[in-house]
């Protein structure tokens, strides 16, 4: 079962060359949620062959051109594209205003429902929830209100031993209740404990977006041990001021702060468009933390089932 | 002296892979006008060597996403590049309005003047003069108001003949006169001719922008005669009926257009994205008005002087 990153663009306040600005897709189990949509975002959505009308969560870390310009192009894309379903949108509220704005602009304006879920900037929130996923907020640290996501895979249920089931005839009934947990009496009463017809779930798989942030160790119990973390890196050491100046952080700070969450693995990305070349942001995040990848638009991230 | 135009966008409605969203910039005299702003043209901006800072005046035809939702991202990167110059924008008032709102979301502001020069969309109107040049709009027939623009080079001086000067010993005060027309008296009280003296000026090159719309011969007085015409193409002879319907002209219509305002050259762009290739709306245009191009992402069109 799928649940895979794709970078769309990685690029910080101005796009570089190759580089857009910030917008990202997670694939949990074929549910398609776009995370930031910088200007551009519905380009590389095409050049990177993901279907517009798959996606129905749009979530905006924050108010800054860069990590939202691209969402009226994509309003508009969709509505030509005769979508009828209804798109959810997180983000400030301010950026309602704006879309609102934008669609009274449209002589027939769009042909399905928004719905805008507010984020409110406070601490963790639970923003979204479904059988399978939940998404949290939790609070940044930039010039103007910023939070990050988490995604999260709900506990899974046990895997059947299948061979064990069928010599013990289990009705498919029960299979359900043993999945989760619940121990078999057979037909002479003897009790057969979950763990004999049963293995171990999967563990549940975690995205973790760090947007624009000054190092913020704050945020450490949130992301803790997920498997996943992009943290942005807008500058490497010699920018460490200039990060600091505009509540952004380094390479290095990305991988400390994925250092002391233990996450599983780290991606940094929001680069300045003043390095052509991103070697030495990588060596330096990987002084702190190996295993971390470079962000770069159109790469994809899996995070493999158990 | 240069008077060319690359196309940043060529794509109608939605972007195609490898066709971005309408924008152009038209250098005339090392002078940079942005003709429409689709999403995106910042990225093409640089992709394309254009320095952002050279541009000082933005047109936009009329208030489709596809023809104006670049202009926030390119405002935002302007500021980021601490422009201090004022840029001018002509496009529809409500454009205004939208960029007055996006920038109040801006923590500090932009730190440069934007002076909004409404269009009123109706008949011919002069919206920009200097000493080299004129640009005038014209109402064209959309879905909503939506008028091209005319780039004219103002009459220039006369070439001298500088043999003859030189022999004459005509004082440098008098060069400006006589390159204007005039005849030169010499000390002896014997006139000289302007035509002995100068050569015919170099003619004034003109480009003309025909944004979205429907086949409109009404504004073949305006274009007439021009060197360069850019004018929509959205759908191949196939497509006419839906051309009709979404106020857009087939290649074949643009052509004809061509055709009887007597231009030198045609471009046709704003392509469908239903067309991966173009070969057929080129040959539909060709079959009308021979000296048709296609317009290409990056595509420069010099038009020489003299």
């Amino acid at each position: 079962m799928v649940f895979s990153l794709t970078i769309l663009g990685c690029s910080s306040a101005m796009p570089s060359p190759g580089r857009f600005s910030t917008a990202q897709v997670l694939n949990v189990l074929e549910r398609f949620f776009l995370i930031d949509c910088g200007e551009g975002t519905q380009i590389q959505l095409k050049r990177f062959h993901i279907k517009f009308t798959r996606i129905n969560h749009v979530f905006i870390s924050h108010l800054h051109g860069d990590h939202f310009l691209g969402i009226f192009g994509f309003i508009s894309s969709l509505s030509l594209n005769n979508r009828k379903l209804p798109l959810h949108i997180y983000g400030p509220f301010r950026l309602k205003e704006l879309i609102d704005m934008f669609i009274s602009t449209m002589e027939k304006g769009i042909g399905f429902d928004i719905i805008f879920h507010p984020l409110h900037y406070q601490g963790n929130e639970l923003i979204f929830e479904d059988d399978k996923l939940t998404v949290e907020s939790f609070p940044l640290r930039h010039r103007v209100p910023t939070c990050g996501f988490i995604f999260r895979e709900k506990p899974k249920l046990r895997h059947l031993r299948s061979l064990i089931i069928k010599e013990l005839n289990i009705p498919i009934r029960l299979l359900q209740s043993i999945k989760e947990g619940e121990d078999f009496y057979d037909e002479d009463g003897k009790m057969h404990p979950n763990h004999t017809l049963t293995k171990e779930a999967s563990p549940a798989r975690s995205y973790a977006f760090v947007s624009d942030t000054a190092k913020n160790p704050g945020i450490v119990p949130f992301i803790k041990g997920v498997d996943l973390l992009y943290h942005e890196a807008t500058f490497s050491d010699e920018g460490k001021k200039r990060a600091k100046e505009t509540g952004h952080s380094t390479a290095r700070q990305a991988a400390e702060i994925a250092n002391r969450a233990g996450v599983k693995k780290l991606i940094i990305g929001h680069f300045s468009h003043r390095y052509k070349s991103l070697e030495t942001l990588l060596n330096e995040a990987r002084e702190e933390f190996p295993n971390t990848e470079l962000a770069i638009d159109g790469i994809v991230f899996d995070i493999k089932e158990g």
